[in-house]
């Protein structure tokens, strides 16, 4: 994971990468899950993706073919692929695509879609499955062709180290390395020979969007943990996702095998007229952020983030970092913290320091209205449910051939 | 200075704001100074205004006008204006225009020029010359087209604050502003019907300057205290500037009088092949930032600079602050600063006050070559003197009418 070295290379469309996404499939955040179990905002979600794709007209025939076995669904990371919230990927959306060149590994993710009525939040209103359509034919071919110019894509370990500087920890706040991503890919955008209306609604999206590299944060974690996944032994946390059911992890020494218990709910921050009657379980596979040590895990690096967080002060921060990082087994000098006197950020959460400390890492995460249709509601912090680190403990201890009483 | 509103409203010629520059007179920094007794780099950048405004056509016939009197010279202070460094300003030089929306006062300051060779620092070499010439005839212009089409100006307390929040304490670090100033700019100038080669050269320039916004701070620093400075009693300072001979600071009470006192050298980080036996002393206008709370006073706000300050840890940073914030009146509430649990920037520097403890105010600065011609060489910080202030409150007691002994 240290040696690490994501590189954004393309913007695509998914299903030219991710060959199931060729048929009627339905990428979705965390564990496996079907559709009848889903939350209100993954089912949202899901409606509005048939829709985006032409599959249905109307949400009624939506919910038909998710429900009848027409559409089959899978983990996004099944594919070497991850999604904020509920995580829905198909075919025809664009996906980043992010090599770790340390040993080539890739992985994808959708593109943000900024703030509001999203898709990742449950919504799918005409403006959703609008704005969609403008990513698929506008947005992605535009970063595509500004990427290309770019020998070598973009080194994502600087834009992180500069932005973890400024006060970034890349789940709740992306503000700076947002505007570091603006600053690398506009002078490209500009350079190319381009409709105007185009390039204009291109930059003032990407100008807009304070959260879109939070997407290109987890394709970079991805791309980190896929390839700390081929070393298989040890306890190091290598996947923490949800799917607003329940919280799954994986370790290195077990492989593909997910380890799973129910979510928590997230405490938080509402927007007006919302509360947390109206809050979905913890859902989306972000907390990738976590498990490379940034997120939560890195709480001291944002303070603007810290109100989210107990009585909101630098201590609480910095009180959360030093707890999150008795669970870790080092530190990223990659990432350096200048807020904690310029140490790394976390890295490696060991499953055995989770259940023998019984500290669950902390994860910072928007809040999603139980409803489908409705969207983001509020922004908070959730703790990950040690059940999922003694499953994977005794499954562990169990194929080295240890007796677990 | 709490309630000031600064907002960008333009960038012009200076000879169209600032009358007495339509004759050969250039604009410096600090207090009244006469050529033969300039430091090296503000003689090396009277070299370079000289050359870009066509007075001469040599380095030797440019001393010769300098020093027998055909140029004359006056500080950016006494002219609603401020300049960086050396504080050259000329009369077709491009400036900012910073509007107080307060009470209207006008401020000033030329455009950052980026890094290396730069007239700031005293170099004036043909490099330094023809980006001149190309801020005068495309940078400027193409900003101010793009201001014009943001009715009322952008407003630069918002800016700030933000920025405050990544990281920035706008003199030694303004990373995170001029991004934010580039978001801001950038679908402006990609909407202008505009020539394509001058669209990609101002969008990657401003894409690579990272202290373009100090510029912009000064400005608004010097619409602030210009505002302030109305206010006739008191002890606050309205001024402290450099001309790298003396320091000079003027307060409330005294109104448009300077207090001076020999300069200090900087204490700071040399580039690679330079030491302090070739920094020129304390030289520039933008101690304006420590004038309005921000630079030095808000190094807490701002650990990616801490390296340049003691053992360059969190802790010393906060103590600085800390220290600041026992010789002001007040604390901003618009400029909150996270890492300080959100406590607002010091505000208010009151001359009793320094006197009174022996501490003096801190300013983060950039260090010149103290020949001309060469440029930056390090940065680091460097305390105002303590004897302006004395100065300063002997004369107010006096106006007073109170003996001193």
């Amino acid at each position: 994971m240290k040696n690490s070295q994501p590189f954004l290379m393309d913007v695509v469309p998914a299903n030219s990468v991710i060959d199931v996404l060729k048929n009627k499939v339905i990428l979705h955040a965390g564990p496996p899950i079907e559709f009848k179990d889903m939350t209100g905002p993954m089912q949202g979600s899901c409606i509005g993706a048939v829709l985006f794709e032409g599959w249905a007209s109307t949400e009624d025939e939506a919910r038909e073919i998710l429900s009848n076995g027409t559409v089959s669904f899978s983990p996004c990371h099944h594919h070497n692929a991850v999604g904020p919230m509920g995580g829905i990927t198909s075919g025809n959306m664009p996906v980043l695509v992010v090599k770790n060149m340390l040993d080539g590994t890739m992985a994808y993710c959708t593109l943000n879609e900024g703030i509001g009525k999203v898709l990742r939040f449950g919504a799918y209103s005409q403006e959703v499955v609008d704005r969609l359509r403008w990513m698929r034919d506008v947005l992605g071919p535009v970063l595509s062709m500004a990427l290309k110019r770019k020998d070598g894509g973009l080194n994502l370990n600087v834009m992180i180290a500069k932005s973890i500087t400024m006060g970034d920890e890349f789940h709740q706040r992306n503000i700076a390395a947002s505007l570091n991503f603006l600053k690398e890919i506009t002078p490209l955008i500009v350079e190319l020979d381009l409709d105007e209306k185009k390039r204009y609604s291109v930059i003032k999206f990407l100008a807009d969007t304070d959260q879109f590299f939070l997407n290109i944060m987890m394709a970079a974690g991805k791309a980190t943990v896929d390839c700390a996944r081929k070393i298989e032994s040890g306890t190091v946390v290598t996947t923490m996702a949800r799917n607003g059911r329940d919280f799954g992890i994986r370790i290195s020494g077990m492989g593909d095998q997910w380890f799973t218990a129910p979510v928590n709910m997230p405490n938080g921050l509402y927007f007006t007229g919302y509360s947390e009657k109206d809050a979905n379980p913890d859902i989306g596979d972000s907390a990738i952020t976590e498990t490379v040590g940034v997120g939560g895990m890195a709480m001291v690096a944002a303070p603007g983030v810290t109100r989210f967080v107990g009585a909101g002060g630098f201590e609480d921060a910095l009180a959360i970092s030093n707890e999150m990082d008795e669970i870790c087994i080092s530190n990223n000098a990659n990432w350096s913290i200048p807020t904690w006197d310029f140490k790394g950020a976390c890295l490696g959460i060991d499953a055995r320091k989770v259940v023998h400390s019984g500290v669950t890492p902390i994860i910072n995460t928007g809040i999603a209205h139980r409803e489908p249709g409705i969207g983001q509601v509020g922004a908070g912090t959730v703790r990950a449910p040690l059940a999922c680190f003694e499953k994977a403990l005794v499954a562990y201890a169990e194929k080295l051939g240890i007796s677990v009483e």
